[in-house]
Parts: structure tokens; C-alpha cells; sequence
């Protein structure tokens, strides 16, 4: 659309384009589809979907983005956004600000594992399209990592868990629906190269955990990286929820991190007099 | 749990109780059921039911609630949380940033229809249940209203769309699923009712909206209308991170409300000169 | 500014009115003054009474502004909102973000007490302003207060502090400023009488608060009670800021509210098979 | 502190060190000093000062960085920060919210050019410590910037104004505090030699903007450029308050982008039959 010919309405309609929803009175389509026709005919699964890749998904399709996004909904308060949707809870906000304060902290380092995981599988995969072996991509991509970065490799290992309960579950229903032709397997299959030769490098078995699980389905069901984290935030939201919920429900007010008659340790500079009021008690 | 028993460790985690989620090492269970056991064998819609009501819904429950949640994922970019969703993500913040300053303004005027519809719904039941029929119980509850309160009566009537092309719909599907006896029918017939009133009252159609619509599907599965806003923010959680997402991939930055060259209408005091500099060239 | 004469870019621009702010290319006007001409002739304070009020504050009321400000710019980690920003600052979020997070729980529970409070003053000054003597208009104001509400007259008394070190010098500060005929000290004689006459109510002193000794500041000064929670805002996000920014400088990664070993209180539905798994070892 | 010796509170009181703020009944504490000795004592940025830097300025440090602060409130409702705090103010959300929906977007792209500036400066300034002339260091620097970046160089040029009104006056101030020996001038000397040499490489002036002279400013108080971000949210909070507050006197409800009346280009798929129900009409 050339500029010069956009005046008035036409140029401000114009600067706020979108291929994801149309609308006339009487009319909302979403991708294309008049919504009256989606409800009821599509799951809730397979409307993400549609509203983020613009086409929709097969049944199995659709089932499998929803296990993934059923399955990291919760890690309980000591996480910070989960602790955070409860204090805010207690603040005399809405409980979408609640909400809102939580899932604004799933950030790089809290909700950022996914992406970063999904990212290292794509790195093999590319490798893989240009004639590498799985092994020897697997190989060269550990290497890079041990050489630049820090911590654990992306969607292995767990501060709490020895073995993340999620993760052998959802690499089993993976593989069921890559022996369905749903997807093919690959991601599942680069993960599992991933976690053999990090446990064959360290001499023990760092296993694969929600996020690098996760990580794999939403690689083999075709979504960006970058996307994979939104995806994270949709999860996560029930939780959050969840939390933010049961918590609006008692009679607590301005709820801090520790019991209330508890304090904080304070480290800095010891009393020390205002200038100037030296001489003065306290 | 009386507090004096509580030192140290147990009293710091008993300050952070929750009934949700149950975590020890290699194990997480949500409301008490293994979540390896739940992956893969409840859909998303039902594991977000579980979440928020702590118990599993049957698989017609789940698939209903899945409805509602799908009808009101988004409404275009002239909704504000839209908008801010879309301007957002070209600030150079994170895709859960975005999503957060837009979920965040789904208040009371933005998100609380559904909420507000579904307690005026809750209104009337609780009056037939105390033995008022259904007819006057509707009157009874709008005369309130018209007494109190202005504006569109909560569920009804739409600023864009003559008839929101989502309700008739939701309610169809609403009556199938009462038809096998997943769900009573009651809060369809409140609604039904209140538009049939206001309609004769007002001496035009004035048809229900998807807020009223939604309302009356999550009055149908026993959601609290205060818990019903959360479920909003879910559903349009999903338009939000579409938005944010295809904005995302756009090269625009800083992106302001009109088109880059425009400006706004200033109202305010003419140009003055700052006191004791009247005499200064600007 | 009639609509229908209103089209294209007019009708954009005036969509977005304001009396704030003036701009063309090369020229930045607050409220009718060149920005250059106030950069370096106004105080900060100065510069947000300007933006708030539309008018220059004399350099006394800027300062006393200040002063109110200053007071209330933290209250430790005990304080969600600053507990919130910590965390925020360990989840790989950017500064802006934490702090976003955390002024967004300042809501009626954490950040109405002075907007209440001086809600309550105005109540009485109001019926001064009737012909009421301060001692009626007080006993008439906690009489309706001890009828419809519960917990603590609003800017008196604190979970924490006997008395709270802020009040008595702000109050005394505003005595100062009303000697020297910049404030009435109206506000500062109703929170007193308020405080003498709850005292002699409840038998035992409840002092003023830094809720009500900055409400006594901002009353004084002529702004009103919701946009004080605005002035609570800008103040707290100081503290705000500081905390975000010391827990940054340190490496801690998702911090959660307890000590990393520690777990919460489940309370929940105790472990139970999922339907169907009943004679599954798990 | 060793982690062995702590049990119970003492580890749970640890977990929430800091060093900024001490608390007993009836005690505040910041970094040493009692609160009521530094109210009425030192001005607004003067506290800010504390909380961030742990000592006291002088008073000509407090005013100057008040200056920087002040200098940088607003940019009108083309900006995005103010546009959504004046949407979110339509919504039925406190100001609180409205204020951490518009803070929350001051990201790298919205709010960092001040901290890239200052970044940039102090490479500068680094390399001179290490020997470099000015002149070389600051060659060098650009030659860096334009084989990696693209863009304007941080500090210079400004999408709407030829020239930023608001620098020369901050630079003219800094040199004014750098004769009084307040700050020493070194940033202001990089800042013009940076523009100097830009202009002579693009044959154009591109003259330092708003984020370059506050980047100036905080550089020559000693503010590192990460913590710069945040003194751009306090500053820049001024004007989202004031637009929301301006918005919150307004009767709109749910404002969007553009006019009511108006819509937005859809750019998307055309409509089409959702599929197996291509024969029915719609």
C-alpha cells in the first residue's frame, strides 16, 4: 500500500493492519472464518492456533498443543510469578492485575527456558537439513555451547526435581503421535541425542525436563521459538490464576514473602547521624 | 493450625499454604492427582477446570467450557488491550511484557461485562430459589437496575454490532449440551428472559452479547462470576499474544496510537511565558 | 468541538486531546511554557505539580510537595511491592518491568490508605465549610465510620509502628510552612482532632500515620484524594527502584519467596489415583 | 554468612537481605539514617539520591540531577507510554494500573536510548582512562558502531525535532555546574565531540537529543547506565501520571487507538467457509 494515496480515515486504518481478525457490524472472522462457524466446532486448543499460525490444525494436532500447554501450569508458590499473582491477590487489585504483575515476570531467565531450549534443537535441525549427522550436530552444538555459555544446557536438569515428572511422560505421547504420522519425531529424536551425550560428557545422567519436553512438541508441531514463549505465558496464566484465585479467597491484606512478625536482615551502613544533628538524641 | 506451634521452617512454609499443588522431589501433583496421570489423558480446558475448581470436570463439561473460552479471544485492535498489546511490542520489551500491560487493563469497564452479566443472572436465580418465578424475579431485578444503575443491562446489547454474531451461537450450544443433560439450562432461560423484558420494556431488540452469552455457559458450570473475569483474561489472553506475535514480526518501532506523522489536538493553555522572562526572545 | 465537521486527520488528532503537552518540530510546551525555559528554573517537585495541576507552585509549595514525596519512598521487603520488585529483578526481566510489576499492587489495600484518609478530612472539611465546628464534624464523620466500616480510621494507627516515625515530623514540617502562610493547616487541625477524638474513644492513643500526615501534606496543598495515589506512585516507585535495582547487582536467578531449600503448606486433596489408574503403581 | 548456621527465622529473615533499609517498631532507617532527621532536610532527588547511590549528594548533585529528571516527563500521547496510560485509564483500572500498563513498555527501544548513550560515553571515557586522546577514542568508537549498528548513534537525532529543544539547555546547565566544580565535564566534552565528528562524517548536523543530554548528566553525576533506565521511569512517570489522571477526569469508556467510528485494514486471509460447510449459507 503506497503511502501518498492514504489520507485521513484510510491513513489511520491503515496504521493499525492486521491479518488475524476482521470485522463489520455483524460480522467477526478470525483468519478468514466467520466465528459463529469456529465456536463450537473447534477446541479451545485449536483456536490458539488458529488465531497464531492463521490455519487450522488437525484434531491431533490441536490435541497435542494442548497437552503441552496443560502441562506446565503450576510449580507452585516458591516460583516467583506464582508467589507474586498471591501477594498481589491481597493488594485490592483486580484479579487481572494479579495476573498481570505475574506473568510480567516470566522473562528470560523465569520463562525463558523453552525458547531457549526450542532454539538449541533448531540449531541441530538446521545442521541436520544441511547434511550433518544427528550425532555429529549434536556434537558441535555442545561444544559451541561449553565453549560460550554457562549452566545447564537448555531443557536439561532441575534445581528441585532429580527427574522432571512431566518430561518422560510427554516424550512417551510424542512418540505415540509421531507412530500416528501426526509429526515426525525429529525433535523428539534431537533431545534425545541432546541428553545421551551430555550424560556420556559429564559421567551422569542430567535428564530432560518440562521446558526441554515442551520444547520438543512445539518444535515437532512447527512454532517459532520466539512463539514457544507466549505459548509458556498461556500455560502458565493457569496457574497464576489458579493461585491468584484461591488466595483472593482469605482475609489476608498486603501479603509480604515471609510470616508477618518475621523482618528482613539488613546489611548496610550501621546508624550513623544526619549531618549536622550530631549532637542531637534521637 | 494454631500459629504458636509454628517456628522457623514451618512457619515460613505454612505462611505460603496452598491447596493446588503438591511438590517433592520427582513429584508434582495438582489437586492431588499425579500430573504425569493427567498429561495426555485431560484436555486443556479440563486440566484449567481441575486448576480452578479442584476437581476434574466430565469430558462434555470440559469441551463446553472450552467453548466459552474460544468465543472471546479477541475483538480487534480498537480494543484497547489490543492496542497495547500491539504498541507494546514495539518497545523492545518481551512477548510476556506485552501481554502483561494488556491483560492488565481488562478492568471493570474493559473486562468485567461477563462478571457483572453473570452476577445479575445469579441475582435472579438466587430469588427463584427463594420460590419467585422466573418472570418476576426478572422484573424485579431490572426495575432495581433501571432505579440504580445506567446503561446497557449487563449481557445485553452491543456498541458495534447490531447482534453479536457470537451469542446466538453459544446459546445453541448451551441448549444442545442442556438437550444430554451436561448442563441445566437455567442461566440460558435467565438470559432468554431478561432480553425478552428488556426488549418489551424498551420496545426494540436490544440482543445478548458474548459477555452475556459466555455468562451464562460459566453460570451453567457453577464458575463464581468474580472467577469468570479470570476466565476472560485467559481467553483474551490468546487474542493478545496473537497480536503482540504478528506485530512482533512487523520492522515498527515506538509505535504510537495514530500514523507516524500525525500529532494530536492541544486544548490547553496557549503558549506563555515562563515568569521573569517575559522579555526574552523564545 | 462539534463532531460532524470533524474528518480524517482532524478527526484522528482529536481523538488524542490534550492540555498537557504542545509540540511541533522543535517545540516542546508544559502547559503553555517552552520545556527549555523550565529545565533548570524548576524544581523537580515543581515540574510535577506543573504537570498535575496545569500551574506553577511557588518554590515553597514545591518544596513542601517534596518533602510529602520523600517521606513515603519505602517500607522494606516486607511490603509486596517491594518484595515484588526484588523478585522481578532475578527473573531476567528489564528494570522498567520490575518495577512495572510492583507499582501495579499499589491498589486500594497497599496504596489507598491516603487516598482514604484524605477522603475522610475532606468529608469534614466539607462540613465546615456548612457552618459544622470541627468537633462536630469529626464526631458526626467517625460516627458514620464506626457504623458502616470496620479496621482502623483511615491514616491512623499501624500494624507495625506504636508510632510512626514519619508522621510527627511531617506534621510538624507543615505546621512550619502554614506559620509562614504557605498552607492553611485546615488539614493538619482536622487530622489531629481526629486523632484526639478516636483516642478519647478508644481509651488508648492511635497515632497518625504516614497515610495520614502525607494526606494532611497533599490536602494542605490542594490535591485531590485519587490523584494522591498517584503522588503514593511516584513516590513508592523510588523504593521501588532501589530494591529492583540492588537485587539486580546480585545472582540470585528466580527468586522465590522463601529460602531456595524450603517448600510451602499443601493443604489440599491428599495424593489420590487418577480415574482409571486405580491399580496403576505410579 | 555461612548457610550452615542458619535455621528457621534467621534463614528466613536472610533470604530478604538489603542494604537500604532498616526497620524496628517506631524506627526507619534509611541507609543509616532516621527517616525523620532526612524529611524536611533533603529534597526529593536528593532522597532519590540515597535510596540509589547509599550516600548523600550535596545539594548542587541533587539539583542536578532533579534537572535530568524533570527535563524528560513527557512526550505526548504519540508516545506509547502515554497513549496506553491513557487507554488503561479508560478501562475501569486504578491509576496505579493505568501507570505500571505504560512503565512496563519503557524497554530497550522505548526507554534505552538514554542508557545506549551513556554506555557509549563511558567507552569513551574508558578508553581516554586508558590513554586515549578524545579525539581517537571517540573515532574510534563510531568506527566501531557504524561496522556493527544500525541506526542513529545513541544520544544524536531525533525522529520529530530538528533539534531537541531540551539539550542545548541541559548541556548549557552542565557546563554551568562544571564551572561551579559540581561535576567535572568530561561527558559533556565526549557528548560534543561525538556530535562533532558525526556531523563531519555525514556532511549533516544530527545534534544530541534528550537521551543524550540526561545521559550527560547522569554520567557526570556517576550514575551507571543500567540504573539510567530506571531514572528515566521515575522521570517519565510524571507524564504518564498526568495523562492518566488528565483521561481519568474524561466519561470515555474502553478508548482505542483511533476514532470510535473507525476500524483497521484487514490485510488477512479472505473470508472463506470453515471447512464442511462450504454449502451452508452464512
Amino acid at each position: 500500500m503506497s503511502e501518498d494515496k492514504k489520507t485521513g480515515r484510510a491513513r489511520g486504518e491503515d496504521w493499525w493492519r492486521t491479518g488475524i481478525i476482521e470485522m463489520s457490524p455483524g460480522v467477526i472472522r478470525l483468519r478468514g472464518y466467520e466465528i459463529q462457524d469456529l465456536i463450537g466446532r473447534v477446541s479451545f486448543p485449536a483456536m490458539i492456533w488458529l488465531m497464531l499460525r492463521g490455519e487450522l490444525p488437525s484434531e491431533d494436532q490441536a490435541a497435542l498443543l494442548g497437552i503441552a500447554l496443560g502441562a506446565a501450569v503450576d510449580h507452585g508458590p516458591q516460583a516467583p510469578s506464582i508467589a507474586i499473582a498471591r501477594m498481589a491477590a491481597t493488594c485490592g487489585v483486580g484479579i487481572n492485575n494479579a495476573m498481570a504483575s505475574a506473568i510480567n515476570v516470566l522473562g528470560d531467565v523465569h520463562g525463558g527456558a523453552g525458547e531457549q531450549a526450542l532454539s538449541f534443537y533448531g540449531d541441530i535441525a538446521a545442521a541436520m537439513d544441511q547434511g550433518t549427522t544427528l550425532a555429529d550436530a549434536v556434537a558441535a552444538r555442545l561444544d559451541r555451547f561449553f565453549a560460550e555459555d554457562r549452566g545447564y544446557v537448555p531443557g536439561l536438569g532441575h534445581r528441585f526435581h532429580p527427574v522432571d515428572p512431566r518430561a518422560p511422560r510427554l516424550i512417551e505421547l510424542t512418540r505415540d503421535f509421531a507412530a500416528r504420522g501426526v509429526v515426525g519425531g525429529r525433535f523428539a529424536d534431537i533431545a534425545a541425542a541432546i541428553e545421551a551425550e551430555v550424560t556420556r560428557r559429564k559421567g551422569k545422567r542430567i535428564p530432560l525436563n518440562i521446558d526441554g519436553a515442551t520444547a520438543v512438541i512445539y518444535g515437532e508441531l512447527g512454532f517459532p521459538p520466539p512463539l514457544t514463549r507466549g505459548l509458556f505465558v498461556l500455560s502458565r496464566s493457569v496457574g497464576i490464576l489458579a493461585h491468584a484465585w484461591e488466595q483472593s479467597q482469605e482475609t489476608e491484606r498486603n501479603k509480604g514473602p515471609l510470616p508477618r512478625e518475621w523482618l528482613w536482615a539488613y546489611t548496610g551502613t550501621p546508624v550513623r547521624p544526619f549531618p549536622g544533628r550530631e549532637d542531637e538524641s534521637s
